[in-house]
């Protein structure tokens, strides 16, 4: 705390509890990745047209809740679980880390999502890797906008998930960030797509050659995380308020 | 506790705390709202005649039961976590809120559900807003009946996962309160609807512009939550009874 | 404790608080059975051939996992949370209950349950109520030990739920319970019905009309059940394990 | 822990305690292996070709889901809740378990696994038990790759959800383990399998007569939970952290 330079926040980013939340934070996002891009193929593989089922709808968004409840629960308690570079960023947004562990964040869930999409395509011959594509009733900049919405609420469950304050219910709280992002792919998932998660949309376009619309899988979830973060911290449950001091005093 | 007239109730119901309360009641059943509403197009953009297949009938479930989950969670330590004007009439009923505040609230939620459904129909071009609707084997008496019998169920569900007298059980409230949801929905979808939720209701019908048998969906859920908060703290689990006293106790 | 006779346990059954187990054994088993029965209705309904959708068997299973966790929740710490003959039974046979009470306890269950299908009946016009049917490849016998095997593994469940040896999991024990049927309906479902709750087969069973293969579900249920409590009590987890004196004595 | 001889070891792992966790692998894997086995035929009979379609895969998933978290549950404090010769193998290695003990947990699970089978297949007459199987479009070492990345996920999260410096999430450790293992069968179902269990495979392919592929099921899974275990055990959270001693401290 009392070092507060540049240098010694990078010193801090590289110490060896800072690379085991890199590893787990790698580790989780893998397996996230993982589970929802390769719950996309089979999907595919079982129904030529299975964009078009809602079955494959809720295949897809069963794999992001129950993956994503896993991978938070199991980096936890040494990355804070993130699984998300949205996340991250609103984490350095709202100074809960540092901007050099954040971007050494977002090095390991990039390359953990690039990884996972290459293991994905190299296992599974002559499939290819299936990217987030924009209804044709939409707008790029509607789809943006929905992602951003999107992202928002699950920034604010994970706000909401890892604040002390939030007494017995905070056990369930990784599983309550996993059932939000499937009741947004339920919502979104063939309209913008559903993906809240720039890592993502990341390594599977990076691995599918294909960049179209890549921006609205940042821009969208970037804005949506960090006014999620701010409004939390600042507005529904600033540190300082009145339910603090309570729990505090008692 | 010691000023209770009208006039003071309604300075208390104006407090910064009590705003956060409202606030997060809105970004709750804007979630609640965005997610059901927004799964219901999904599946009907999968397929023509959605409202006709079961794994239809699972995806809006599924969303219901993920997403009341939880938005009850993250508004829960602020606001108690209604996310629906049947839950604060109970509330207000049983005393456990002033009439004041439940006011509040409901603006919140049908302000929230509002928004909900302009921000879909704006994003998602071209497709109408779907309002529930009543199955033709079915009266309007009928439907308002069932949708009593199932918002009588959730907000017992809802009494009994805020009952500090639960012990243990405790941290798995708003799953419960979520998993009562999406069963209700099941069991009665195709029927009446599901709604259990006036906001909901309002919402989509302001903004598809139709407010055909609004009244089942407004009647029901009110009778129906009254009776199970009534119920529940005058009957089943009456605040005086031998269990309180022994928690008491020790 | 002192009191054991016949009219001393009866007399126990009929205190006040014992008619509020019976209200909320009532009303929990009321919620169960109208959905699951609800949710086949709703299947049946969106499908001429529901019974031959895999979609179906997802939308019922789930309402089973759903509805039985938060049955059992509701009830937990007042009636103990049975929501089933079989598990009454049970109970009852390994002296967790009285015989008197458990007496109780079934009219509760068998009467919740007739009046959730009459209900839908009477709001649902025109379509019979279903009723638990056994497929054309199994015999009666064969559908009674299914039935059996499940409900031994659902009971060994809730015991597993309520051993206050299990520790930080308990939290979660009514979850658990309704997962393991879900599961079970999901394996059974299509063969021997998966019904594993005699109140449920008997009250579909009274309003539709029709009593074949009812003895399956009387007969499976109540011995697996039975040898589940005494397996568990006396076998796996005996109150005098070392487990026990290890948890006491720290 | 002094006597640590071979003769030793094996004498520990014959006390009535170490029955007690033989018979609790034994029904708690009976019970996974009959629900995923049993939701596999379920799906195929309610549907000719059920393996190319999406809501069979997420009945499939769901079971897994569902009984997973239920097995670990029900056996968790007292074998530990393997119920997988892969998760024991990982805790042989990692010499959380002794290797006699180790062996008596794999005759157990091994045991439990065919018996479910069997009682499928006397009870549901004329069907076959149905076997993991490749997708034509995977080889051989695809498939037992896959299957390893898998079970590597598989047994890191229950090495996570076991872990006593999880705080308190720990409550929902077994549900994280059963959600871990659905999201992996709806990512790699149609394509290797997504069995993780060597007992499953080992137990249907016994019942069923073909020992096609049966090597994919245990090369990788044995080798992806070993390394998960290890590396969770000496890299990610190595017992000696800072966050131990501080865990200890306070």
């Amino acid at each position: 705390m009392a070092r507060t330079s540049l240098v010694a926040r990078f010193e801090q980013s590289i110490t060896l509890n800072a690379l085991r939340a890199y590893i787990a934070e790698f580790i989780s996002t893998f397996f996230f990745v993982f589970a929802v891009v390769g719950s996309a193929m089979s999907s595919r593989n079982l129904m030529p047209n299975a964009a078009l089922d809602p079955s494959c709808l809720v295949a897809v968004a069963v794999t992001s809740a129950f993956a994503l409840s896993s991978a938070v629960f199991m980096a936890a308690n040494i990355s804070g679980g993130h699984v998300n570079p949205a996340v991250t960023f609103a984490m350095a947004i709202g100074g809960h880390i540092s901007v050099p562990t954040a971007l050494f964040y977002w090095i390991s869930q990039m390359l953990a999502s690039v990884l996972a999409c290459i293991l994905l395509k190299v296992v599974i011959i002559g499939q290819h890797i299936p990217t987030y594509t924009i209804a044709e009733e939409m707008t790029g900049f509607g789809a943006s906008v929905m992602e951003g919405v999107v992202t928002f609420i699950l920034v604010y469950a994970i706000y909401a998930a890892g604040d002390p304050r939030r007494g017995t219910f905070g056990a369930i709280g990784p599983l309550v960030i996993g059932l939000t992002a499937g009741a947004n792919v339920l919502a979104t998932g063939p309209f913008s797509g559903g993906s809240m998660n720039p890592a993502c949309a990341f390594g599977s376009s990076i691995v599918a050659g294909t960049f179209k619309n890549q921006a609205a899988y940042w821009v969208g979830p970037l804005f949506g995380a960090a006014i999620a973060g701010l409004l939390y911290d600042n507005v529904v449950f600033p540190a300082q308020s009145a339910e603090v001091s309570d729990g505090v005093g008692v």
